[in-house]
């Protein structure tokens, strides 16, 4: 059981205490900027106070919201901690006199030295190593988050987030093996297709977001979209036919039923074997607080769809990491 | 020369005077929803005083943002006033006590009759009528905008705006010719493919957006996505090759360098051929203020794209709106 929060979350978060942020700010790229977008969906539903905006971090840094400034608190994230955008972003916030607090692996990087507070989390992608995701990149923001809230709102969030996440591994690793056997029956199809695309709404929708594009086009190169829900039925559903690939996450918050509408339209209109749903609803969720559940249901699925990914870059010959191209490979772009 | 803001935009303004929004939500779906991209990085680079999100219509009232109450003004936008997610957006904000203003071409619709306040615009593409692209969703939500913060900030924005307005259909007419001799080049190329990726940044991104889902996929059946220049460079980019189609918009906003790196990129890695760019520095925008000329670029982008998808469905053999199968046709999802 997670008893307290991390040392240098309790750090972060003091450094805040009894400043009256009107605006939070959450800014990263690509799949650091993914979990931001559950994030929001926390601070929206929860926070009566606090505005909250993301921002990939260059848009962020050129785009300048007039509300950036000393009333501001900006949370950013980077892997590496060394994505310049990102390091830019914290130099431009500290700047503009806002507080900022930097998430990353590595508490030397650029991103830890740049901004006023540094809060560590893990990853097992990078590393390699096993981790307990309860101190992955979304758990730790989370702990941010909650902590913030509860600090101005007395919310009791904290309690109930750190003891749904004592209880996260454990559920990953359970829908492990719910979800082999059906990984393994859509692995063959959907590693020689050209195009997969993704669907979620809400606290899930970040997930998609990454998946499309940080590991289906980044890594497998296929043509893909994370699709919204809802705006799926406003011009991309028309590419549905009896041939489409779908990955639907169907989350557990309150905008379940936009993701549940899409995909009965996808199981009409398209071809069962070609939609793979992973369904929040299906999950052994065991010891977490129902309202924390939707914010943890995406990293279920995030980490399980990883397993995915393995298995099309097999029978696709292409190595996961390895396989890219430019990321990592050139240096001047 | 517009000289003064219509009428029924002097009104919602009217209603919304004297009153201390702390909140500004822009909700709507697809390509209205797009509108309200460009209209965030007007309040955002305009405004100090106004935090301001974007939602789909139908997550906006699932999500349920616990600042929506009597502190917001909510600006929804639809082109028939008929999309049930956005009327009942409209419906829920009011009852969460909110002050709502609706964009819509019928002042008979549900939505004009669901809102507080009704403000009309005009649009060629569901009319057939040739339309002063001042009055279209994009004018008329910067309309909305600039008064609202000019009554609060003095900014004098509207001024600048309606001049600048002015200017916009005599530019468009322009860049139609300037494009004409382009768009013929790249649509043999571009009509023959499975995947084309729009991109671009800042206030040009949901005419991108809008371009992916609503005209590409929806219309054209490709596959597609809209691409933020900057996150391009953490996955999407992956999917680059000599033979990648990428339609670039390369806006006249703060965030332009962005969109700049991704288009030098896909020339050195892709083929010039397939790289489709439209350049707000090569369009005559004479007459228009330079603080407004960012904001009606998309405008000049989206309009002149029109006639190049146009093109390409006549080469595909696939009528525009006739060759939709799902919308409009069905009315069972």
């Amino acid at each position: 059981m997670i008893a307290a929060l991390p040392a240098d979350v309790e750090r972060a978060l003091a450094a805040t205490a009894g400043r009256g942020f009107s605006h939070l700010f959450l800014v990263a790229c690509g799949g650091s900027l993914s979990i931001m977008m559950a994030g929001k969906y926390f601070a929206d539903r929860h926070s009566g106070t606090l505005a909250c905006d993301i921002y990939n971090a260059d848009e962020f840094v050129c785009r300048d919201p007039r509300r950036l400034g000393p009333d501001a608190l900006v949370i950013l994230c980077s892997q590496t901690g060394t994505t310049k955008e990102t390091v830019r972003a914290a130099k431009h916030a500290r700047e503009r006199g806002a507080t900022t607090i930097g998430m990353t692996l590595d508490q030397t990087s650029p991103l830890a030295r740049t901004a006023d507070r540094a809060v560590a989390y893990q990853a097992s992608y990078t590393t390699g190593k096993a981790i307990d995701s309860a101190c992955s990149n979304y758990g730790v923001l989370y702990m941010l988050l909650a902590g913030l809230i509860d600090a101005r709102e007395n919310a009791g969030l904290t309690a109930d987030l750190l003891r749904s996440l004592s209880h996260l591994q454990p559920a990953i690793d359970r829908a492990h093996r719910t979800y082999e056997s059906r990984f393994q029956a859509f692995v063959p199809g959907f590693a020689r297709r050209d195009a997969i695309y993704t669907l979620a709404s809400g606290a899930s929708y970040g997930a998609a977001y990454s998946y499309a594009i940080c590991v289906l086009m980044e890594m497998q190169r296929y043509d893909s979209q994370p699709i919204h829900a809802n705006e799926f039925f406003h011009g991309p559903f028309e590419v549905v036919d009896k041939d489409a690939a779908f990955i639907v996450m169907l989350g557990l918050d309150e905008t379940r039923r936009l993701a549940e509408r899409a995909r009965d339209f996808l199981f009409k209109y398209g071809t069962r074997e070609n939609i793979l749903v992973l369904d929040g609803a299906e999950l052994d969720l065991t010891g977490m607080a129902d309202r924390i559940k939707p914010y943890l249901a995406p990293l279920v699925f995030f980490d399980t769809l990883w397993r995915f990914a393995y298995r099309l870059a097999d029978l696709r010959g292409r190595p996961m990491l390895d396989g890219r191209r430019y990321m990592k490979k050139l240096t001047d772009y």
